[in-house]
């Protein structure tokens, strides 16, 4: 499955539906980008001071399963897909933990997802090619090459 | 474009890299749809109160174009696209309003995206038929017939 | 009650005890508090971009005393309350819109409190003085004179 | 300082000044007393399904010292401060974690409040005694006696 973080539903992310908030699953999966980077060295805040630009989404897509409730704990994650000079494609899904804890199976799957996020200069927001330095780290995480073998439109 | 409703950008709506944050669009969509609902008379309060089923999102996905920023006004739409049994799909888009005022063109589309949204008991969340009285509405006003010439299993 | 507008409840201000989760007054207040300044022709991006500086919440209560719901229309109030060199303090009321519509009255209260909100240097986030644009236009829309009669230290 | 979790903050708690949305702070607290409640054995979701009730709150406050920004790892305590037959007022604080780790210190406080949550029947949201399996778990859990020694009407 991937890089993968546990989160709890709270009161915030539920509706009046007594469900997780449709929105609030691409909370869940920025969590887990978020974490799958920082596990990889690269952290958001300290990226743009250094090199000026950051991921911003340039597609998403969501199909919602299963709902989640107040107090469920989900297990999302997230595993890079597909890689280009300027843009990443993140599968993502969101399980619910089992009761006794332990890894969830398919059966337990919320929503998944797919997330498309280019690197962009933080002044003008303009598409850039992604600095080296995550590149590299990247594909060494992934397996993936990132830049060679890869669609260059992309 | 279809019905739409008009919606300004404020701090929370924001983050920490100037611009909308991407799932909020996913909330600019609920509201227009919930306004295109209104405007049939379908009030999703009372439905759930007097049918006992509410609309849950089933997919999503959005395209992002151009970042909005604090203080813009959006004009967000919701047009009917496509209409089953037990879901409809709604096809949305989020513009810039032009500093001026006045309708918004196309250059000034930000985020588009379609939403299948499907009718479910409140109780148990299980997919359901839409009732006669929002199928009727949704076909009255969207020139779609809702139930004979569409997928019954969608 | 000073300067108001209108909020309509959506899902995403709902929590699955079916009512407005308590940290989205917040939101309703920060909503007035712009639409207030923008009606003194304040704009807070602009502001920002002009005078390098911004509003930051220092202090906010709540008192919470009934319940809002999904479709609600809410009235949300803002009032200067309190200006000092570099603080105001603006006290905020959050109303439920009457069925037919009209004015609320004093039974249809759902929640209020006050928000000290400082002026900082958008960099460094340091209080300073507000600028004379904003405290003018402050001191004509609100009849308070700002500077020369209030705490200095607040 | 009581209770404490440990929260991330993500791009969906920052706003375009580059810090946590003021709201959100309430989230955060919110989430302290959700896990606080669930060390004590009790989970809000069953409470609510076992004895038809759920915490309101009816009260809250807050004061900010320091701004929190992009991937701070924050600190968030609960502690039970007053205890009533129908209502409790838990103090709650803020800190950010030390860049090495470790518990934080008085310096790093960012902000802290108090909220007075009330017992309430999850239909009609009227105020009710706390019931008694939940009154014995917070008063043996804080070394306050609930019930005998507090103020009736709280």
């Amino acid at each position: 499955m991937g890089f993968e973080v546990t989160i709890r539903v709270y009161w915030e992310d539920t509706d009046a539906g007594g469900i997780v908030f449709y929105a609030n699953y691409l909370k869940f999966f920025e969590r887990a980008r978020t974490e799958w980077l920082r596990s990889l060295g690269l952290h958001q805040r300290a990226l743009r001071e250094r090199e000026g630009g950051m991921f911003v989404v340039s597609e998403a897509s969501v199909r919602y399963l299963r709902p989640a409730r107040l107090d469920d704990e989900l297990v999302v994650t997230a595993r890079l897909e597909e890689a280009g000079r300027a843009s990443v494609v993140i599968a993502q899904q969101a399980f619910l933990r089992p009761p006794g804890g332990g890894a969830p199976d398919s059966a337990a799957l919320l929503a998944e997802g797919r997330v498309r996020t280019g690197w962009v200069d933080a002044q003008r927001l303009r598409p850039a090619r992604i600095p080296p330095l995550v590149a590299e780290r990247l594909a060494q995480a992934s397996g993936l090459s990132l830049h060679p073998f890869t669609n260059p439109t992309a």
